[in-house]
């Protein structure tokens, strides 16, 4: 493959991390360009065009102008058309072993985005209860087909290109929620999953510092750009940059910060 | 491969009878060994062992006794194992194209599953309206990426093998709803398609008859063969069988009918 796939995207977003993180395994960090949206301004109507109205990110276009939605299609499709070995497990077995776990990712990021998000102080527990649940699952899982680790196979792999973009985005859990797995026999396997994913090279496109000052505004249960209701400015403004930010309080019930608390008057 | 798998399954489901479409279409049904399990009676040990405490059905087993969940992952697994040429499209937009819909295949199904299910009488327009702007996205995808048809590409193909039985199972919400595609411009490139696929001579493992009479305890709220109260033996029993019963009362809301009065007292 010579010509160059473009991806538009959020620097930001987990769904399109992971596609990075396979560039950076796969040593092809130049077949992809990537061209930035905010989403704090109304869609360029020539990328509307193009995604036929639909305006989750990222999308991929072909070089010969086919679109490609869908995070994990577009990872698959990647792995698929570009030089060299694949990403995923060729073995066919293996592979539906990482297909089986990449299958717990949906239910896992959703229950992590509505903990963040909630409003209800009475419901933190709910939430908090039903994210262990499902890290208890991935546990069991990596104890049946992956005892010793650190990842599921041999080394960084689909599975942990999946999922590392999302535990690093569950840093905002940790900061406006004190949310931490508990010590114990039933999160030690995937705590040291966790780690093992965090901490590998391959995913160091994104910081704590980041993700936590772009996500106030998910905290204030509003996702998306959307604005909070008494702020002019979004969180995920690219202007001023989140590194001349303050950090954020992390009193997520108290309300929101002012836009000049926030760092965020232009 | 020599040696055979073994699928662990409910006859009626779906989520089985895409595998079963799957080799019918590859030509290897002998690849395969379906092993029938009873929904309505307590699960055997053996294979609770086997797949961990879980009880989601269809459940492969390997010829070296590896253990594959989720119909779409075991079905992406016998595509890739079997002799032959494999079902999914080989050029990687194409396959795409077709993982695109698949996607939309999770929404759909449970919609229509919560639909049938429903209980209360004023919420059925809010489960139409649900289920049919679902049928219209896939029309909106078909017409972008399959104007003229029947099916996605120039065959039925592993989207097809994924949707079909979907289809096939909402045979309960005409029954049971009177729901039906409107007509007009937004659907008709769905209803092509969706009648496509149910004509397909590879589609023919179930009929409306079993559908109908098997599905009815959903229709009451009660799924994965639970008892409805007043009732001793559940609408999903292999005894008696659904060929032996009458058709089952349609309206769903005035309650159940009696096992005699469905066939079901042995």
């Amino acid at each position: 493959m010579t010509a160059r796939h473009i991806v538009h995207h959020i620097p930001v977003c987990p769904f399109s991390q992971r596609l990075e993180i396979l560039l950076a395994l796969r040593g092809r960090a130049d077949a992809v360009e990537f061209r930035v949206v905010d989403i704090t301004k109304p869609r360029d109507p020539a990328l509307l065009a193009k995604t036929r109205g639909t305006t989750a990110l990222p999308v991929l276009e072909t070089p010969d102008g086919r679109i490609v939605k869908e995070s994990l299609v577009i990872l698959r499709y990647l792995d698929e058309v570009l030089d060299g070995p694949m990403l995923r497990r060729r073995d066919p077995a293996e592979h539906a072993v990482e297909s089986m776990l990449i299958a717990r990712e949906g239910p896992f990021t959703t229950a992590g985005y509505l903990f963040v998000m909630n409003r209800d102080r009475a419901r933190r527990d709910d939430h908090a209860a039903k994210l262990l649940s499902l890290y208890r699952d991935i546990d069991a899982f990596l104890c049946e087909h992956a005892p010793r680790g650190p990842f599921l196979f041999d080394g960084f792999g689909l599975a942990e290109a999946v999922f590392t973009p999302v535990f690093k985005r569950f840093w905002f859990l940790d900061y406006y929620e004190g949310f931490d797995l508990p010590d114990g026999p039933d999160y030690r396997r995937v705590r040291a999953w966790q780690e093992a994913c965090m901490a590998h090279e391959a995913t160091g496109q994104v910081t704590r510092e980041e993700i936590v000052k772009l996500y106030y505004d998910y905290a204030l249960g509003a996702g998306n750009g959307a604005l909070v209701a008494g702020r002019a400015v979004s969180s995920f403004a690219f202007v001023p940059r989140w590194q001349d930010r303050p950090w954020p309080p992390r009193d997520k019930y108290a309300g929101t910060a002012s836009d000049a608390e926030l760092g965020l008057a232009v």
